[in-house]
């Protein structure tokens, strides 16, 4: 008799030879490379190519692949439009999805080889860049334009949004693009694999992944811990609201505990330390005054049964003081995610091609006659 | 030692009470009633209550949900700047994908509970309704209009699309949406589920699902096969075609064979019959034969290996002689399965919720020093 698999927990549905993650020791590596040391040395572009092509470029591809990417900053007209014709209540993710949708509806005589998928990359991640920063500009009220080229592809995006940026906003934001690259295969990097066992373009699948990030059980944490922060307003009410709303059980902490770890999060060193080098006002000091309380709290009630702080606990803090409201952190995420999403599934379809088409159980009733 | 699995194919990711598929003996029932029983003696609306509810409604239950399906006709202004906005080069269903995920993006402080996705079900096939209603009139040089609510769903459409229309082609569009609602769940009705386990809400889900449609490995078969008659353009030319281009293994025939059916799919009969009724024109007739033709040589040369013609081989056929061009059948296939697509997901989500994740096994290098 067969049995289903819920949630998919047990299965194993490809190789992979991206990320290495060992949840009790609290390790994560992308091919090999520590994620910290990755964070701390490296760059977006180098770790995007080590992702998707097996090894760091040399000089000369790297040139080659940042220009590639640089080609691609200006969004077509209709891109712009639809972004204008959306309602001010759209929120930025659901943006991002129907940018990335409407750019697919363009690659209907789109045909499948691993050539064709691998030129379009340098393509999708400049007109994603741009498009992540035009909805960010759009929603914060101000206009459109084509992103010029910076130094590297954390400093393109940051001067799109904000004009000018200064060298460890830049660096953190490099960061932060970085650890969330990629995490083997939470839901949003599934359906992108679902989608691209059709063949249907990178596009589609992406914005696939889009629509699974959506999910409160998915992207939303950053966030969501960040809204708690705000919540508690001071670093004096912490106690009392952890043991009203937590130790009780009402609520669960936002930004504590994880599938796969019981360790702290390894990729949260790196976010607290650019927390700290960040906030510098003073409502971004009592945030993160708040935050470490909290983080003590925490650990103390849960620690002991392997729950400790997450990455995503951190991470908002870190896009707040680079600049971006609350309503961007998920779709921060996003953009960071794509190349980790594009290494997946170039992996699954060159190496492991088949359409992805499980069963159902069926338990329901026999053979009925229509009722006449 | 875990191995992967390929494709899914032998992973049961859910109970269903929905569809019950024999391949080997050619039967496919919704809930225990005979899929061409329901084409030819239901209505769309009624099957969709059935499939999302578990029974046929009584007159007031139909009522209410007729009413509250037309109650949702009017798209809001943006979706139709929207649909201005895209370059005529987009294919319909890619639009769709589009417009889905803009409306998705006004759900951003949608809260996941039975009640709201239970609530949300016919506005959804309302809207959908107008979307590509709305597309085929735009892709055909029409004016963008408001859907006028007709006696049942089917002509509503298609009295929306083309102005007037005939009994036969209402009946013959009516048990196509019936035929093709559901299937289990191939990759399309899996991105969905993938989506809809994050919480994320049903419109998401359904672009998900479109995307995964538009993979030439699942949703374009009736399209090709309707394309592969053209090719062949006169009944003369069947028999020198097939042994030039299948019968040598060169091409693939398209409309043939089915990963779970080995003999006719159940379908078929029903495509069959209206292809029969409706193809009046000469061209009509001649594409007719060239089929009929075609399929002899097929279930000649096959059939004794268990490849039959499948439903998309008749299904382009009925879809052109409703008045639709070849780009509209798969996006009125992604139509038809709309409700079946809610019907899993508020069946999964509502007794066996857990997200999806699934994992991957690590196969590359071990820990590596970042090269200074």
């Amino acid at each position: 008799m067969e049995e289903i698999s819920p949630g998919l927990e047990n299965v194993y549905i490809k190789y992979t030879e991206l990320t290495y993650i060992d949840g009790q020791k609290g390790i994560m590596r992308y091919r090999g490379y520590d994620i910290n040391d990755l964070a701390e040395k490296s760059s977006f572009e180098k770790v995007s190519y080590l992702m998707l092509y097996g090894k760091f470029p040399d000089d000369s591809e790297l040139k080659d692949f940042k220009k590639r990417i640089n080609d691609h900053l200006v969004l077509d007209n209709y891109l712009k439009d639809i972004l204008k014709s959306l309602p001010e209540r759209s929120d930025s993710l659901g943006i991002l999805q129907t940018l990335l949708s409407a750019r697919a509806s363009e690659e209907s005589n789109y045909k499948y080889t691993k050539e064709n998928d691998r030129e379009k990359i340098p393509e999708i991640l400049g007109s994603i860049l741009s498009m992540v920063a035009n909805i960010y500009r759009a929603k914060s009220g101000n206009n459109i334009i084509d992103p010029e080229p910076g130094e590297n592809y954390a400093e393109t995006f940051l001067k799109a949004c904000f004009g000018s940026v200064d060298k460890d906003r830049v660096k953190a934001m490099d960061s932060a693009l970085i650890l969330y690259m990629d995490h083997e295969i939470p839901a949003s990097t599934t359906a992108a694999l679902v989608t691209a066992s059709t063949l249907s373009d990178m596009y589609s699948s992406l914005a696939s992944a889009i629509a699974a990030l959506r999910g409160p059980l998915h992207g939303g944490a950053a966030e969501g811990a960040y809204r708690q922060f705000l919540e508690i307003g001071t670093p004096d009410n912490v106690d009392k609201w952890f043991s009203e709303n937590i130790l009780n059980g009402k609520r669960r902490l936002v930004g504590f505990g994880h599938r796969v770890y019981r360790t702290y999060d390894p990729r949260l060193k790196t976010f607290k330390k650019y927390a700290d080098i960040l906030s510098t006002t003073e409502e971004q000091k009592n945030i993160l005054e708040i935050a470490k309380k909290l983080e003590e709290n925490g650990v103390k009630a849960f620690g002991s049964k392997g729950i400790y702080t997450n990455t995503d606990f951190y991470s908002g803090m870190v896009f707040n003081a680079i600049g971006f409201p609350v309503d961007m952190f998920t779709t921060l995420f996003g953009l960071s995610r794509i190349s980790g999403i594009l290494a997946h599934i170039t992996e699954y379809v060159e190496t492991q091609e088949r359409l992805i088409r499980p069963r159902a159980i069926y338990r329901g009733p026999g053979e009925r006659k229509y009722p006449e």
